[in-house]
């Protein structure tokens, strides 16, 4: 690893051995070969190359990334380009895309991409998943029909207006994302609402002039036990029982996403109501599964295809590109780039559309979540750095909110920009939103000389741009898919495992162990000085 | 400055000379006693001194902050206030409040603290704003009260029943804030909607299921040029006039809140509903002003007060405060502890109360474009860190989505669990909430020993806890000049200027310039590809 001397913290006292990979040829060259190109200026990368832009673009369906504007020039990429070589990045995706277990602290195979295949079966190793995926889309879109046509009703024979959906995690990004990015394919009538918190406010919110005589809930869990959710739920449960009496009829305002159809029964959720996802689908990769079930109650089955399709497309595209022309393997490796031997601690996603205002947000559990690790797939702590912090918003939104650090600030910062071509909106706005990108990700880079210092931007400063055709359910199913394959691929680099989330699970444990559940610990001084505080206000 | 090896990215070529204040007898001690603490275990110092909870927190107003998981001993603090004793911070609050030109590059003050002081005359030094505050004040009020009582109407006659917000940066992410933050006060009965990019689809989506007839539009921006909001203006003019006709009565439907009276009145709003702020007030601090009008009007003045007597109780708080009791210097100087010492580049903001959940992006914009800069006071290029970006969600929606890197990755993030003690709602559902914010902060300092290697949480990640009595406007007012007031004692200690912004004013010349607009430079290789394609693409 590139010793950081100013970076003093070691959350472990015993210092962890050199690993295969630091002290791998294809690291140190890269060690080595970032101390050449460290000062270099991206200006004169182009200068020396009138083909620069051209050469440093890929494309992959209806997606165009440029990433000229990098500390990178041929060399570099030939150096990252014998990273993944080493790594065995194109064995790891084969043996992800054959069923294998590769999810290893877990010991089970990591199959979403089963769920928008069009093999008969899959994976190639192992039990086929394919007549349960497809009997769950089946149930699926059947139930989505019926809502969508009004067919479905409550306990006093109204039909379902409004759909709740409880989930928290995977359960909720995914669908949220969806509900916003296919906003204009929706078309049902029904009012969709999310509520993930546990904090109380969150449900009485969202139930704000909903009736409960024409609302369902949609209670997302895959182990059907997530704390937050069970207690939405019940408190919905009262909500509906307090206006239409506590009734064995009113499970017909249920409907449940579970991988663990025998809780969602037993709490109330009629068998036809259960639909399946399975423990191969990590929660972050979910949104395909009937977890994107209120996707296709406010779009309806064909939209949804179409979103599957488009992760077939990018699926296609990163199984079988060529790594100089593989998208999501070109972005992993600038991720590992900037963040192990640039010191950059962070990512920034931007989309320039105000209906990806979700995608951030879904981007940082899908990167954090899986690559926030620190042991490698045989349990050795890592001495590199694994995901970065993920974070954005949607510009022009982001340029008037902290794009002011990004141009003049002392962080590194690489960005991605997100644009759609075409819309269907005012024409002259969308190109001021589209130039807007263009423009910021053309400062970051070039800067600007000034008289006066405080007005100087350093530039040099690294983006991408990933120009969409237009947002559409194939496309964005493209991008979601590019997304997830990306944190794949750097997950295989780093050789950790992204589809375990151990520290999620402990977490899950603390609070009850807080309030004195069997076995509990005691608590540190701190926490007890808050509880303290936190009784004597509650009385 | 520490130098950090590891990260060989300079923006600028030129190597910036040492400068006083890291060559500083207290920067330089501080970075020793980096050395000596970096490996220290937090559980130590709580064992070494039972009362380390106790005697490292502090009380402001309905706050109460817990900063005893720090990895920070007597000495620490003792450096870090003999480094804001060297900063001369005392002298810069004490500069800022009596009205001298604290924004130096643009020669004004900093008038904030007047929008909420009871003061008859403000400030001390200079022109008394006093009078220009109550007047804008009374008239926001007034007209609050007008279309809370449906005595404003639209070009038809019919009462206003619908207002929308047209702005981006402080007069988007302010409102925007309070619009959730004050939603158990709001009850005009209006529906209130915020609208900010560029992206025509968000005006777009915010205009579904309203009636242009009984529709308003605040048009809120400082310089009344902002071309999104602008933009946004022209096409919501136009939506009404396509259903009411153009006549001069659609005036009736907008109202300003600007610092350019003129140019909004030669817009065409009406003189009676442009609600003045000024230069002295940046955008944002500015949600204490006119900007603050939809609060207003969706929970009345009553309210806005009591907002901004919670403002005003901080003001006192922060410069009475000795150092070692200053809850914003406290925050500020662990800032710049973790930012400078140890190399973190980011903050987490995890407030654990859903109707915060514009927060953390209000936060973003505050802290990064304050003090996301490049050069000092007097125009020298820094040679230490500044902002670090500021990230984060509401939780418990972070625990499924983010924690898993706070707790097992490789970065050190400094995290606030900010935590409303008390709640209306139901009360086990609360206290899963609170448990779940202790429990957190809990788990990241004392780590989890087990003895597969990716279930271990190595633990001694710093994190702050600051308990609220409960999330109402009196003690939102004082959570958020809180962050006002660490912003700004941050700025004192890095010797910056936090009241300019001139990396985004760049920024609004780029998308113009590439429009080819009189004395554009040519853009870049990669802009020049960028712009063919999307010309092929939009024909």
């Amino acid at each position: 690893m590139r010793e950081c001397k100013g970076v003093h913290w070691k959350p472990q006292e015993r210092e962890p051995r050199m690993s295969a990979l630091t002290d791998s040829p294809a690291w140190r060259d890269l060690a080595a070969h970032q101390r050449e190109i460290a000062h270099t200026q991206m200006r004169d990368l182009f200068a020396a190359d009138p083909a620069r832009a051209r050469r440093y673009s890929v494309e992959a369906g209806a997606l165009y990334l440029d990433y000229s504007r990098h500390l990178a020039n041929d060399k570099t990429l030939g150096l990252l380009f014998a990273l993944a070589l080493q790594a065995g990045v194109a064995a790891d995706i084969e043996r992800m895309t054959a069923g294998d277990p590769v999810n290893g602290s877990e010991g089970r195979p990591a199959l979403h991409v089963a769920l928008r295949t069009d093999e008969q079966r899959f994976p190639p190793r192992g039990t086929d998943v394919m007549p349960a995926v497809r009997s769950a889309r089946e149930r699926t879109y059947a139930f989505a029909e019926s809502l969508r046509a009004g067919r479905v009703r409550g306990a006093t024979g109204q039909p379902i207006g409004n759909v709740v959906n409880l989930g928290v995690g995977g359960s909720d990004l995914g669908p949220r994302l969806l509900a916003g990015a296919m906003r204009r394919e929706s078309n049902s009538g029904l009012k969709l609402r999310f509520v993930a918190n546990a904090d109380p406010y969150d449900l009485e919110a969202a139930l704000g002039g909903l009736e409960p005589a024409s609302t369902l809930f949609i209670v997302a869990s895959k182990t059907f036990t997530t704390v937050e959710t069970l207690s939405n739920a019940r408190r919905a449960r009262a909500w509906l029982a307090a206006a239409l009496g506590d009734a064995p009829e009113l499970s017909s305002h249920f409907a449940a996403v579970t991988a663990n159809t025998e809780n969602a029964q037993a709490w109330g959720v009629s068998t036809e109501r259960v639909f399946p996802f399975w423990d191969w689908v990590g929660g972050r990769f979910s949104l395909w599964s009937s977890v994107g079930l209120p996707a296709v109650i406010a779009a309806g089955p064909v939209q949804f295809d179409a979103l599957l399709s488009g992760a077939r497309d990018m699926d296609a595209h990163f199984r079988e590109a060529p790594p100089e022309r593989n998208m999501p393997l070109i972005m992993a490796l600038l991720s590992v780039w900037y963040s192990a031997f640039f010191g950059a601690q962070t990512h920034a996603v931007l989309p320039y559309a105000e209906d990806l205002r979700e995608f951030p947000a879904w981007v940082q559990q899908l990167h954090m979540e899986s690559n926030g690790k620190r042991v490698d797939r045989e349990g050795h702590a890592v001495d590199y750095p694994t995901a970065p912090v993920i974070w954005g918003a949607t510009g022009t939104l982001s340029q008037h909110a902290f794009h002011q650090l990004l141009h003049q600030g002392t962080r590194l910062v690489p960005a991605d920009f997100i644009v759609p071509i075409a819309s269907d909106g005012d024409a002259a706005a969308h190109r001021l939103l589209v130039t807007n990108a263009l423009a910021q990700g053309s400062a970051l880079m070039t800067g600007a000389a000034a008289a006066e210092p405080h007005r100087v931007l350093p530039g040099n400063r690294p983006s991408s741009t990933l120009l969409l055709d237009r947002l559409a359910p194939r496309t964005l199913g493209q991008l979601l898919a590019l997304y997830e394959h990306k944190v794949t691929a750097e997950a295989a680099l780093l050789n950790i495992n992204p589809f375990d989330q151990w520290g999620v699970e402990f977490g899950k444990g603390v609070a009850r162990s807080l309030e004195g559940g069997p076995g509990a610990a005691a608590p540190d001084a701190s926490t007890v000085a808050l509880l303290k505080r936190l009784d004597r206000a509650t009385g």
